[in-house]
């Protein structure tokens, strides 16, 4: 028997979230389910929106013909053209339904770019830290993961991005609000970046800015994300419903291009080939047909807001340090260790699971996926506060 | 704006079937609809069961914790327990739910077996004519299509396979029912392939028989589809629900690899790891669900066997030449020029849209998908006849 040689590495190497799970488990095996704090896993526990599983009813009890069969590649029009509007509107941006492929989901949507775009070698910027799955998605399709860091708040290191761009640099990867920092890039960021990359793009072609935006609609304090299709005309947005409906598991998302790409036809051409050839083939078909009606529906931000706002008092309070995040739902806290992952282990003592965060580039921090209800996080506070205590 | 090398010629060389496809939306909008008789696209016409109907109408009025949620990136359990059984039964084979993986249709299932298996530059051979998606497919992880003939009557020729093998051959995929010929592999050519494999895999490593056959149950006459799992232990189904449900546009099905297949701890996580990092992540969650309980059902096969029936006497009777199709719902006709293209073009003049045999690797035949209505099949016969008695 044998398997390829990268895959057998990528075995090895599991990821922490998946080593954690194991351990929560365990713990939860040993403890019961409710004494243990598991807060690993960014899987959205609320409910998916009463609009969603309407929709769902309605259409399982319509007659529509052709209503599971096979469409255009690029997706249902129907659906390319609701998201589009919606898009069009939440971007304050012109959009089209020719510049929206359906996909299956963020991931999805990102294979397509990437592979629609690199050829073998060329590189992808990514911001540290960042979605450990970017550096598969890039290496699934010959490219180069090129990792940046950012400022200690977070923030853009423009300085650091431009030193990083090198002939071979066919694209910058940003997710705002960001996993796992909760930051959201703000309007000078993007201006910035985007000024940067004009200046950098040669006539040989342009350089993409690619923004992984699947948490834009989980966001408080009436914080706006500034849309990137505002700033950069070479602009491609990826993302997904699995946040925003509570539907991760159904695998629905789209890409939209910005109208003003340069070749925006041959990329989009390109992009619906790799959608085909990839195996994907077309988004589900029923799920286009859900999301369509789902313009104005989202899953009540307001739970994350109190869920952050209580965290964040418990763990101020406890002496933890981090920055405030502005959205999605966690938080980067600073270990109180140079090694995470030490710390790490020291709260799972206190049944409390969280993720390192050299499992996101970022070490000397861990992450708190707090999609866990209040009661969960308000026991958990208390043991937050002892392992800091018993630490030092 | 740049793209791809490998992409930008992809598009160029947009597949036979979607030009059909766009010949036929020209032809449609001069002559109408009802005046195109169009047999180029493998898309089910058939409505899915009442079944599955139902269970998607009791699963939306039900009220299931999660049922949108992550899952394991195999699948759910009950959906990879169910999918076992179903497979243990129809194959007669052993199987156990922790050797299915539940895929995005059986498009994703391939590109989730090649990724797990192929280093860059392995071979893998497969038999003309084909599906040429598969070529896409092993291209996608560096991998090297080496195609190999059949015999005259379109069965597995042992001695050229035998020669095509190369320390570098890594697998070899068959597709029993085929698209596009309709033919079915017998026990006796399963076997004797199995043997082949069998004397040449050598000490370091297997070469893998990947079976696609999302036909399985598109089948008449009682013919029965040998199933690879009972010849060879390196073996591997991929499938789909596309054809015997009719849901092509919900890309769901799975993989099942033979519980006797070495070292195949290494194999499952290796798969599941491509499941994942190939932006799948997962099947979709609620077709999962839907899927788990159509373990007794499938289309009405009877509607393609009239439709087969009536087609085939229709063009015999007309003096065309073609091996009487087993399965699947395609009918691979020999061209009565050489040149196939030539001949599909005259069709067109008869408003007849059939895809060339070249498009499969094929060339001298031309393919006839009869998923269409018995109406249409009956009015086409005699312009078939025309087209023939003209072109002589």
């Amino acid at each position: 028997m044998t398997i390829a040689d990268g895959i057998r590495e990528s075995i090895e190497k599991s990821s922490w979230i998946r080593k954690m799970f194991e351990e929560g488990a365990r713990l939860k095996a040993e403890f019961g389910e409710e004494n243990v704090f598991d807060f690993s896993l960014g899987n959205p526990d609320l409910d998916p929106p009463v609009e969603f599983i309407n929709k769902m009813r309605s259409l399982t009890s319509a007659d529509i013909k052709n209503v599971h069969g096979y469409m255009e590649n690029a997706g249902l029009p129907e659906a390319r053209k609701a998201i589009a509007e919606k898009v069009a509107r939440d971007h304050g941006a012109d959009m089209e339904p020719g510049n929206i492929i359906m996909t299956c989901g963020a991931a999805g949507g990102l294979n397509v770019v990437l592979k629609a775009i690199l050829n073998p070698g060329d590189e992808v910027i990514v911001i540290k830290p960042y979605f450990v799955e970017y550096g598969f998605y890039i290496s699934n399709h010959n490219g180069t993961m090129v990792l940046v860091e950012t400022n200690e708040d977070f923030s853009l290191n423009i300085d650091a991005i431009s030193r990083a761009i090198t002939p071979k640099t066919k694209a910058v990867l940003i997710n705002s609000p960001n996993n796992p920092t909760g930051k959201i890039y703000s309007a000078a960021e993007i201006d910035a970046l985007s000024s940067l990359l004009r200046e950098k793009s040669d006539d040989g072609g342009s350089i993409y800015l690619i923004s992984d935006e699947p948490y834009r609609e989980i966001v408080f304090d009436n914080v706006e994300v500034p849309s990137i299709l505002n700033y950069y005309n070479e602009s491609v947005i990826v993302t997904s419903y699995s946040k925003s409906l509570s539907i991760p598991g159904e695998r629905i998302g789209y890409i939209a291009v910005n109208p003003s790409c340069s070749g925006i036809d041959t990329l989009m051409a390109g992009m619906i080939v790799c959608n085909r050839i990839l195996g994907y083939v077309n988004a589900p078909a029923f799920m286009q047909r859900v999301v369509s009606g789902m313009n104005n529906v989202t899953v009540d931000v307001d739970a994350y807001k109190r869920r952050r706002d209580l965290f964040v008092q418990g763990l101020e309070d406890a002496g933890y340090d981090f920055p405030r995040p502005e959205g999605a739902f966690y938080i980067f806290c600073k270990s109180p260790v140079e090694d995470d992952v030490e710390f790490v282990r020291h709260l799972q003592n206190y049944n409390i699971l969280v993720v390192p965060g050299v499992g996101f580039g970022g070490p000397g921090y861990f992450r708190i996926a707090y999609c866990v209800s209040e009661d969960i996080i308000s026991r958990s506070l208390p043991k937050f506060r002892e392992a800091l205590e018993t630490f030092r």
